[in-house]
């Protein structure tokens, strides 16, 4: 009975999709709430996935020239106010210092809600040739954005990030780095957290403050509800002339610099949780898992026990998995319900019944499939299942992305699939904001992107009728 | 001519050190400046060494059972108070968020200075049983302490480090981390950044705000002042009772845990430059040298040079080594310089003769000697070189602290050779905190550290002449 314990405490996802997410990220020991309201601690389970995510997307990054950085966490209310469109987007919603040691401050400071502002100060300082570009930077660090309403990982008032800001002498360049790194994220979602996205451009009305194009990446949760998952945003030469920064050309004429940023978020923990889950906990793509393999011995007080179960994990270890045995003095049930519970994408099961016959047993967290396995035959064998796994929770991500994805060419049909089910919905739009503003207010439904797979499946405007632009895909947004 | 420039405009060491070591964080492109006052840009060049120390340090840590983890950056001042000592200690120096958004907070919240408060409060809902002990906690971040006078790397008001926080049940268990990590530390800095330090033990006047004891690595920067470089605390149960984290230990008793913190910094660059530097600029240890092998290529427009290079950075990538070639259009001799300013490890040199004679000539920055050699047996060669480089580094620095350590026995010895001479000075102590400020009004001196190596090169205290009770390591410090 006990060994159930852990797990009949979660919420089913299909009871209630909040309730079971607040369960999972709670029971896999993933956050811990704080007296700082809105803000979380990352415990070791929840920080070694950003860990694993923030090396395998440096490595990413480095190998497109991409050079880290780091500037101050503040900026002074000045600099803030230089870009209009970008203070408007950022002021309400910031946390000010207004004093340094016993001292008011001068001029107070804002705590950094993402730091275009501080990065043209910085190339300011640095930009004076063609010769001094481009510069293509990134830094990982926290911001701050003092958000009302919060959930863990989706949304806290602070949240850790990395954000790439680049500065390109042609328009060109700088709309090449911004689609480039755009691929990027695609591409370590699909490949890395097994997360298939709807790459396109953010409408006028869902870009970034500030930005002349926004490009997104949309990734669809359990509950059929969008999450944004990466953005890279061209600014053209608006914030080099705002800050006034110029450079030199090789015709010897001082001209503005066009410059991009591109972020990424812990939300993409929410993601991996939203995407992959189920009613037994979180289930983790073996890229990002920070223990691939529990190795759970049974009657372990039985000589020989743990010390086969030693000798399985150094060789696993030995072929660069992340391995652990699990030799707490809990009930095997227990173990197993854990090990579920936190995501952990093979179990190994090995008792005194199994070493005499020369195998152990192997379940798969994603399907909960088991199979037998020669004990010598282990390291490779589970190589391989990782793969497989990894490959597999891709295809079953992306089956139910589309399964959940509709068309719709009139309103009324809009408007029923969005009464009747979640998911996207691909529709055509004359480019008309005022058909947005109706749709949202009536559904409760923003543009997530216009793709870049762009089809024509009307060729009117499914909230107007008038001639439609674009296609666009629709959806309800965490 | 020109090629000198770039040396000719640093400063001398023996001119004006401070003036030295500002030009060499410009000039070798770590830092600049920005409009936040007290803060600094980490350029790509000074953020690499810091991810390359962050690396080594966090494998290190992870090796003896540390977990990352990663808590907000905001303390609510109710709770940074809840420790007298501390609030003390840091309430004077650290920067206020009074406003959320658009409105007042209810209670204004500091800029984390140090975490041990909210530690304490996460401990507090994750510590019942001695079943959940011990905790091995660290986070990488930055910190904001609101200083008056700053230097880049040495202090500033925003910086970058690492903080370990431990809670266990008993003293001795607290005790024997904190020393470990101690250790840790000064194996780092010898094997990581080759830079020899003295351990030992704070007295009560210069320990950490809160702290039962102090243990701190000590370093001798060029100019003869020393550089505190980490330091690791033992809080005993003081914590535990301010906060009442309390645990049922295995009899069933309820008991107070305890706690220890140990912390380095962005000031190890400082250590670096300061350490290892010359007048021709920065000299980096290989193990955090971002570019470890330059080629310069002599003719790089004759046919075959270029290729000849890029050939050899393949050969020497391929062995791990991290390396560039400087395909510029500068001339050489400015390559060389710049790449002396910046502190590369091994210079490679490879002109259309060396290729027709199929050898390259190689220069050491650390003693500037020049050798040639096979260009077959480069990646060999190289490899050991950058491991013989490291170990010089560490015996030359080693040496001149050496050299720069004297002894008093007398108050009149001690003063004078504070006046005619910089470094360390050991003398004894009695222990009363009467003497240690005389010193440091008079002599502008603070004690360093109680060593573990204890000696006893006198009966009384060098200052008040009654009977001593400890060796200390007096100096002026950063």
């Amino acid at each position: 009975m006990q060994d159930k314990k852990m797990v009949e405490q979660i919420t089913s996802m299909e009871v209630d999709f909040a309730q079971w997410y607040t369960d999972v990220v709670k029971k896999a020991d993933l956050i811990d709430y704080t007296s700082v309201k809105g803000c979380m601690v990352f415990k070791p389970a929840g920080y070694a996935i950003w860990e694993l995510i923030q090396k395998q997307m440096d490595e990413r990054f480095k190998a497109t020239g991409v050079e880290n950085v780091y500037l101050p966490m503040f900026i002074p209310e000045s600099l803030l106010e230089k870009e209009k469109d970008h203070v408007e987007g950022f002021a309400p919603e910031v946390a000010w210092v207004t004093q340094g040691g016993l001292q008011p401050l001068a001029e107070r400071m804002c705590v950094r809600p993402t730091s275009e502002t501080l990065f043209c100060d910085f190339y300011k300082n640095e930009v004076h040739s063609y010769r001094d570009l481009p510069k293509v930077y990134n830094q990982w660090c926290s911001v701050v954005r003092w958000e009302k309403e919060t959930r863990p990982f989706l949304r806290s008032r602070e949240f850790l990030w990395q954000e790439g800001h680049t500065i390109h002498a042609t328009f060109e360049e700088a709309e090449e780095r911004t689609i480039q790194m755009l691929n990027l994220y695609a591409d370590f979602c699909e490949e890395v957290l097994a997360i298939p996205v709807i790459k396109g451009r953010k409408t006028d009305k869902e870009k970034f403050a500030g930005a002349e194009a926004t490009y997104t990446i949309e990734a669809l949760m359990h509950d059929g509800k969008a999450l944004q998952s990466g953005t890279s945003h061209n600014f053209g030469d608006g914030f080099a002339k705002a800050f006034d920064i110029q450079f030199t050309d090789k015709d010897n004429k001082l001209k503005y610099p066009f410059q991009t940023s591109w972020g990424s978020t812990t939300r993409l923990i929410g993601a991996i949780i939203m995407v992959h889950g189920d009613d037994n906990g979180l289930v983790l793509p073996p890229k990002v898992a920070p223990v691939q393999v529990v190795i759970v011995p049974i009657r372990q007080q039985q000589e020989g026990v743990l010390d086969k179960a030693n000798e399985i994990k150094e060789a696993l270890a030995k072929k660069g998995m992340r391995v652990k045995t699990d030799d707490t003095d809990k009930s095997p049930g227990w173990k197993f319900a854990e090990a579920e519970m936190r995501g952990i994408p093979v179990r190994v099961e090995i008792g005194p019944k199994d070493i005499e016959a020369g195998k152990a047993v192997l379940a798969r967290r994603d399907t909960g499939e088991k199979t037998e396995c020669a004990i010598d035959d282990l390291p490779e064998t589970i190589e391989k299942l990782l793969d497989t796994i990894q490959k597999d929770m891709l295809e079953k991500a992306r089956s139910r992305r589309d399964s959940q994805t509709y068309t719709a060419t009139t309103k009324e049909e809009f408007d029923r699939l969005f009464a009747e089910r979640s998911g996207f919905v691909k529709a055509m739009w004359c480019g008309d904001v005022e058909c947005e503003n109706k749709i949202k207010e009536e559904m409760s439904v923003t543009s997530r992107c216009m793709p870049f797979e762009q089809e024509k499946i009307a060729d009117t405007c499914v909230c107007c009728g008038r001639p439609a632009k674009k296609l666009v895909y629709w959806g309800r947004a965490y």
